[in-house]
């Protein structure tokens, strides 16, 4: 293992602060008790360096040594390869938190964040693409319940799948969206009461406001 | 490795049919030469075996002796571990497969999966949430395509990660949407006339049509 350096904006507006996807990573290392060090990139000047790190010019990108990574999937896959704690040792229960980090991200989060653009944007037309968007994440989140009502966590043990589900779950409440879903909001209060999500999440307020 | 078995739908209707999610996995068993074997699973009735194997109901699942795995990129990551071809030995262009692979899922599968359901359904409405949606998949694809006009495969060789992303394209090529980046079309062709692809393409289609 290298230096671990994590790159995010130097500054977002308001409304992502606390949701920006550098805390995937920032959780990870916490609860990795990996040491590093968090760079800034510039928010409203993206250059080629930029895109080099990450070709889709968002953050955050993560490096170890001279391997640079992006997507929050892979770095906290990454991350959790460098740790004993964060994926389970035995077969069964590694794959369990390998293919429930994919869930979060292709199964659960492709539903939830088209639906969240509703919440941000203040759309409310009623239209077919609308009917499709609520009954998806209507699908996700009923069998997510029946998960989430037979397990504290995903693999058994905290783990990395957690981390991601806990993030995508985390912004579907913000906007009131887990109501009817009393497993899936136990799970969310339960993951982001770990000291490791509550500093992670104060770094990156605190990182934010030094910008204002 | 134990012996290696895919779990797809006995049958789906015609409009899906080539696009398949098993395609993911036959695929990525066809190009690391690994023997496996087919088995359905009822479309129609999805029994709480099928939800053990699969938690939203869907397809496909593959076993690899007691291991089950959902989740099209958990599987072909898996099957691109039992290969000696499809996952670079060397640290950054295993990294490379890796981060791409969740790229294909997580930031241009998230913005073509709810366009291509403006293109199913018909649904022609100029809303708030379609401009956000075209300008979603809009986006990812120019950053696509400055990325795939410099190379071939993008971990270098080719992997997991072109797999993924080359069936993904593939989708949005379908409706015709990769007519303005002439590169990304350029790859999903170079890799859907692959031997490999050819050969899971023909027998998923097969395998529906065996059940009409």
């Amino acid at each position: 293992m290298g230096d671990l350096i994590l790159t995010t904006f130097d500054w977002v507006p308001e409304m992502p602060r606390g949701f920006v996807r550098d805390i995937r990573a920032r959780w990870a290392l916490e609860e990795a008790g990996l040491p590093y060090r968090v760079e800034s990139v510039s928010f409203k000047d993206r250059d080629a360096e930029h895109f080099a790190h990450q070709p889709f010019g968002q953050v955050p990108w993560l490096t170890d040594g001279d391997i640079s990574i992006f997507e929050s999937g892979a770095m906290v896959l990454h991350i959790g390869e460098l740790s004993d704690t964060l994926i389970p040792a035995d077969p069964r229960g590694r794959n369990e938190a390998v293919e429930w980090l994919f869930a979060a991200l292709a199964s659960v989060e492709a539903a939830s964040q088209p639906w969240s653009f509703y919440k941000f944007s203040g759309d409310t037309g009623e239209t077919p693409m609308r009917g499709f968007i609520e009954g998806f994440l209507e699908a996700r989140l009923k069998h997510m319940e029946t998960v989430l009502a037979g397990r504290e966590w995903l693999a058994g043990t905290f783990s990395i799948a957690d981390i991601l589900m806990a993030d995508v779950l985390r912004l579907v409440d913000r906007f009131d969206g887990l109501a009817e879903y009393p497993a899936c909001r136990a799970y969310v209060l339960r993951a982001t009461a770990r000291p490791a999500f509550l500093k992670a999440h104060a770094d990156q307020m605190a990182h934010f406001a030094a910008a204002d």
